[in-house]
């Protein structure tokens, strides 16, 4: 039987004209290129919003169509995405950083029909446009007198397109699965895949984002999403402070600068932001020079990276800001688990304590997950045992876009690629990414741990561990160690240092000293490379 | 264009598995008829719950079915609460209060199959079963040892039939939008009418309401809800509470209790708490008797009537309990509004702010609220301006049980019965009763309104203020009032009472003075009577 509750659907539509209509006095507050402190009301944002909807039907754009971003995080770019997704049409949120290969496969993959850009991006889409199939014109987001001169075919300016718009708009009644943003993976192997959000998967990760044990979002609140608007919908901070009326502060291209986060956050009394690790490092740094304080914001979210411990610390004993560790994926929209404690954990000895903040948290009600042994057995929460860590629910990743393969297992899992250990309070920790452990003997070895025990050793510079085929065991654990410039050290003295640090049947079997490791365009060990290097590696025993 | 988001539905069922999970070593304390502190974990419950699940199964109940209880607030309710919406039949929660011909057309009505009833509730069963025409059966919730003896039919004993149950169940897959429970209205004229929720509308209930702007609840709470679980689902705490890994407080029969609720507070550490303002008139008594304090409560949300500012002083000013009002109805799952404050409120003056929270609060968002006119015009939100009150969103009513005709207007919107004005912060305030406003001239005259300006005057003991039909005004305001004994006072006078007190047009046209007013069985003026009586009134002008 059929409960007999109104279907309304879910949908971002809903958040816009409920923000409208219950905090429309509430402020948006940003940095943009043309302006260091652009200050409106929600109300003032969505009557844009309703006119930038009138510039979209104008231009052609119809429901379905693809639109394409290049933006930081600003008013503009806000009323965008509520602009594109309730008329409903798909944001796709560009991630201006990528290769310029990787933006053409994106955006023909994406099928961009206009491309709304900031000035900075201008002469990036100049060189590329004869490439782009489908992108029909391009809106430098602007207003007349900041136009660029561009050789950008059929180009229009922001403001002048919007300015004597029709204030009214008819909003379509959207099927709450309606696809609303696009979002890529900027992956380390092939090509970036396509994350495609519906309203319904926004508005739910929205509530479950703002409980009190996510980023305990309310009206009282004044929010900064540091994260680019262009990863992961900002965190989906851009629909959920709206939804609860938070005041938003925007840093615009600013967000790596610690001077201006600093005067943004004592100006417009920020009480929450959120951001990767190096923003806060650099926020720290800055804080430190110049001994300014930050007393309005009382909590950061850190993700995207390992937050390591020393930046909680810092931002706790010195700033008296509460750090909360937080773990998702584009797959994710993004949130999975976020770091709160549970009743009576304060009273723990500090050192327990942080074991348990470092963790990335537990997950959030509506992400289920599961960690898989080797054979796909359930793995238990002990925080010891690692599986391949699965995740399901209503905002978790069910296709990538124009793929015919499921992006889940037979049992309708996610598979994340990482592997992780869960405790029995429900704090996830990643261990290693699923192609880097190691499997040994039925029993799996995380690389990253063995990585991060030769870097501690004083003369070691930079280690790489990978699995290498072995007759016996499936795989051995094979160090590869770079010494610091004069050093003297044996393999034996480095394995040696292994010995009282990780479980006996975890030290590398064979350690080689090389002078430089490989890396990615980005950065980041090439495993995959040693991997290709040493898979003929022959092993002593 | 859908969106590619897994559709996994939103049911109780993942409330429970991912409670277990995450949060299985919770704490549920309940006060029973046969134990003064209950106390398990959540996986303990869980394991009943199952075990429960296996008994339905076992009694030949099935999908679809509809189980009644008659129970206060306890573990074992909470167990009938999802062994019963899990199992994919429906929860029907009957009042005990009501009179017997409500329980009988109620029970009726909702064809409940099975009936767990409270020792408590025996006798009042007995009398009645012979009409009952689909019961097959009695689960009387007790153990053995407190079985009573009883000529109910085909009779059982919860715990005998637990015990031993198998611990596994493997609960069906529910589409989201299955009938999870049922909670019949007890209007004040007709039958009882019965609202018929879903998996959907309860878990996105769960969601809104467990936001910092509602309940706010966290894994750090223990949340006790006063509220009976026959009452809108306890107002929906005994799904949220364990969604977010609350410590949960049940007091059983013990609800309306000073002494007890003290002790409870304290010895268990609530946090937060939820009843209707009588409750707290009986806890302050009791405090101000007692001297006791209670520390560990930092708010409480009131609910079911208006909340007098001085219960809101005195638990703020005397025990630092923060007072949250909020509104809702059965129709709602309950919850509608909710009063907290916005950024800079605080910084009111006293008065001012007072102003603002005795209304009943803001919209949670899913809910949207709107007041319409005379002629079902849209009325501005200024605080001033009154109209019927409708909500539309995805936990409010679209249809009462068995009833063929929509409970919604023909836009799709529910009509609440109630006259209300809505302030430009959002915030709620009920003013009347639609069918008791008077409808004067085109504009709407507040029944309440005068009638709390008369029983302000010392001299009368009790008022009451219904339109009568005017061939020129539609209607008039005619007061009928009851001076105190003794008391002197002629009808110019009090009519002269109201002058600086209410806008000229609404001041009474006519003052009659009578030696008692007509009550309904549940103690409230019958103004139903009062207009029977009075539709031939004549006026003079």
């Amino acid at each position: 039987m059929q409960g007999l509750m109104m279907n309304t659907p879910l949908t971002i539509t809903e958040i816009m004209t409920f923000a409208d209509k219950v905090y429309g006095s509430e402020e948006i507050v940003s940095v943009t290129a043309d302006n260091p402190r652009h200050k409106y009301t929600y109300k003032d944002a969505f009557t844009r919003v309703r006119r930038l909807a009138n510039v979209l039907q104008g231009l052609g754009a119809k429901e379905g169509d693809t639109i394409g971003t290049l933006a930081w995080n600003d008013h503009r770019h806000l009323e965008l995405y509520y602009a594109i997704s309730c008329s409903g049409m798909i944001c796709h949120t560009v991630n201006p950083r990528l290769f310029e290969e990787q933006l053409e496969y994106i955006i023909n993959h994406a099928e961009d029909r206009f491309i709304f850009t900031d000035v900075a991006f201008v002469s990036l889409l100049e060189g590329m446009q004869d490439k782009f199939s489908k992108v029909k014109g391009f809106i430098i987001i602007c207003d007349e007198s900041s136009m660029p001169n561009t050789s950008l075919n059929n180009t229009h300016c922001y403001e002048t397109l919007i300015e004597g718009k029709k204030e009214l708009f008819e909003w379509p009644t959207l099927d709450e699965n309606t696809a609303c943003s696009l979002c890529y993976t900027s992956g380390t192997t092939g090509n970036p895949k396509g994350v495609l959000y519906s309203h319904r998967s926004t508005v739910l990760h929205c509530y479950a984002s703002s409980l009190p044990d996510s980023f305990c979002l309310s009206a009282r609140d004044t929010v900064m999403p540091i994260v680019p608007m262009f990863h992961v919908n900002g965190w989906g901070l851009v629909y959920s402070s709206l939804m609860v009326g938070s005041k938003v502060v925007l840093p615009g291209p600013k967000m790596g600068d610690g001077e201006t986060l600093c005067k943004l956050i004592n100006e417009e009394q920020v009480s929450l932001s959120a951001a990767v690790p190096t923003v806060w490092l650099a926020l720290l740094e800055y804080l430190e020079k110049s001994g300014d304080s930050i007393d309005s914001l009382n909590r950061i979210a850190v993700g995207g990276a390992a937050c390591p411990l020393s930046i909680m610390t810092q931002m706790e004993e010195l700033h008296d800001v509460h750090v909360h560790h937080a773990w998702g994926m584009t797959e994710m929209s993004p949130l999975g688990t976020f770091n709160t404690l549970k009743k009576g954990m304060e009273q723990l000895p500090k050192e327990k304590l942080n074991e348990i903040r470092i963790k990335t948290g537990r997950p959030i009600f509506g992400v289920n997950l599961k960690i898989e042994g080797p054979e796909g057995e359930s793995m238990p929460w002990d925080g010891v045992s690692s599986g391949s860590l699965k995740a399901r629910g209503p905002w978790v990743i069910s296709q990538y876009y124009k793929q015919e393969k499921s992006a889940t297992d037979d049992n309708g899992w996610f598979e994340t690629g990482d592997v992780a250990t869960i405790d029995s309070d429900g704090n996830m920790s990643i261990t290693d990414r699923t192609k880097d452990v190691i499997k040994s003997g039925g029993e799996w070895i995380s690389s990253i741990e063995l990585e991060n025990c030769a870097v501690d050793h004083p003369l070691v510079a930079e280690a790489a561990v990978i699995g290498v085929p072995h007759p016996k065991w499936t795989e051995r654990p094979l160090l590869l160690a770079v010494l610091k410039d004069g050093a003297k050290l044996s393999k034996f003295e480095l394995l040696a240092w292994f010995e009282d640090k990780v479980a006996k049947w975890c030290i590398p079997a064979e350690c080689i000293f090389v002078s430089t490791l490989p890396h990615t365009a980005t950065g980041k060990l090439s495993k995959k490379t040693l991997r290709d290097e040493y898979k003929c590696f022959q092993w002593d025993n």
